[in-house]
């Protein structure tokens, strides 16, 4: 029997979670020279993610939603990396590496696995033992975060070649790949962080114009960096920032819809006032969710690949050691402390 | 030499115009008898068509939009139908039925115009001489608030049979026919309107549900009416009404944003609270503006004159009686007063 840590889901929280409240790390035990069932494995867990939607789960399981709440007293689950350490499925050998889907994968040192819920929720990857791209990118720039960007910029921003892309909360996951992925596609891009180093480094990564959204004026910002207006937004924030946008977008802009992150946090979100210009300036705000769009995962993870591979990306990541960091490191980006896709390693391969 | 009245804007509102201050009735004198330099004509305006549009070009010119602002103490501009009395132009006959195209038919009682404005800003329209169709039906039904009602359910809206569609504003020019069309269409139609009386009059053209929004909770009827969600909804009002519906919105529902007429003569307009919704539910609010699909005009203006020949689309239509009636007419109509399509009739053919 060997100790298994886990992330529990405590409490629904009302404004920001905290640590030991909301979310506790508890140890339980595990027997991996237990007997296996046919069709089990057993996964040592890697690395996991900790993503802005995780808020949206942390609710009253009443409320519906497009994804489950999380089970109070149950383990939180998210996107993992794992190795295989035994196993009784033909699918699943031992060494292989296994990525746990987007909101599946569970979020302890060691998963017993089996039957349907495996099938449907662990994928072997082996990519990286081939190609020598971190573990961790599969969470983020090959993960969900990256898919996000891709699909959120190219199918539902419908960019075209000399148009202005705006990325609030462009240092996080997604926004610095959106904001990568537009300017390799010919946009001039624009972006918005909240602190002078983030701000620095999305210059350095490529934005054509950034500004720290806390400590500038974000209507006077748009306007300078944005001489000939927005034609897409790419929305991760919400709130004030949004009305500022809509009153700078284009005739036919378009809002991509990806996480309101300033209102998660809220009981009273932020209002909107300016609606009324989506019809004078024929906006389309258009919300999207991923898994929505499953059927350009490979398109998207052969593209990106390359890119990284040949250095047309650069992705930056914020690593917490240990898992009992996993409800700190969630918080940090919902607090908008972290740095880069925010992971945390459980464990050396 | 004969009298000639003028619809002449005279001043910016900044909530509700008002007749006599912000719109004057005047008298000109016009010369039947003149000579017409080629390509001239002279048009007698027979009916004009109001529209909440126009408020929107009733404000300051150096407020960009998508229609021009109006001139200061010129006469007005919208949609006209006039018959040619006197012709210097080849493509325009005496006797000639002529539609004002919207936004460019001149409020007046005769038009002398020619040049590159005569064409194209008028049409000839003869069709109604043929199928017996009241002229003024082609400033409503089969002019631009039909065509809106068109594009904006069958192109922006993307409706799917067995689908639910809430019109707000139900009872006015546009909100009829979509409602009508969608139940054509095979939609579960539901309106609401601000009387009894229009309430009861959408229930008679075969609505499945209405209600009035000044009388009932907008948030329980539509729960009430719509006991399936709302899959598309025709916004005309904006605010607390939109507000609901995003609540109420099914996933993947669509917003096709056509005008916000509660918020038109607000200072201050309303603010949204849960645009949060559209990631969760995957929303798309759309805004649009008829002429920017005139390749749909004719497709349009076939079927929809077939339907009205079958009587497959009851239309109802509110018409004010002499030009002076124009300034009025308009004011009912931002209020909510009319009940159809409003149009002031100027002259007999």
């Amino acid at each position: 029997m060997v100790q298994n840590k886990q992330v529990i889901f405590t409490k629904v929280p009302t404004t920001f979670p905290e640590d030991g409240e909301h979310m506790q790390v508890r140890e339980s035990t595990i027997d991996l020279d237990a007997h296996l069932t046919s069709g089990e494995i057993i996964l040592k867990n890697l690395a996991l993610s900790v993503d802005p939607y995780m808020r949206g789960r942390m609710r009253d399981p009443s409320v519906k939603s497009y994804s489950p709440a999380f089970p109070l007293n149950q383990p939180m689950t998210g996107s993992t990396m794992s190795v295989v350490v035994k196993s009784n499925h033909p699918k699943f050998k031992e060494g292989d590496l296994v990525y746990g889907n987007t909101g599946m994968g569970i979020f302890e040192e060691y998963t017993r696995v089996g039957g349907v819920y495996l099938e449907k929720a662990y994928t072997v990857r082996n990519e990286p033992k081939e190609n020598g791209l971190p573990i961790t990118n599969y969470l983020g720039v090959l993960g969900m975060p990256g898919m996000t960007a891709y699909v959120g910029l190219f199918k539902i921003g419908a960019p075209k070649k000399g148009e202005t892309l705006y990325v609030s909360a462009a240092s996080g996951a997604v926004g610095q790949l959106v904001g990568q992925m537009g300017k390799a596609f010919g946009l001039h891009v624009v972006g918005s962080a909240g602190s002078d180093e983030k701000v620095e480094y999305l210059k350095s990564i490529g934005f054509d114009g950034v500004f720290n959204y806390k400590t500038e004026d974000i209507d006077d910002k748009l306007g300078e960096l944005c001489p000939n207006g927005i034609d897409i937004y790419f929305e991760n924030v919400g709130g004030k920032m949004l009305e500022c946008v809509i009153k700078r977008a284009n005739n036919f802009a378009r809002i991509v819809a990806c996480g309101m992150i300033s209102q998660y946090n809220r009981e009273h979100p932020e209002p909107i006032h300016n609606l009324m210009q989506v019809v004078a300036k024929r906006l389309r705000i258009e919300g999207f969710i991923v898994g929505d769009h499953l059927d350009m995962e490979q398109e998207f993870r052969e593209k990106v690949t390359k890119m990284l591979l040949n250095k047309e990306i650069q992705y930056k990541e914020s690593v917490a050691h240990g898992i009992e960091n996993t409800p700190k490191a969630l918080i940090d980006v919902l607090r908008g402390k972290n740095f880069g896709k925010q992971v945390v390693k459980i464990a050396d391969l």
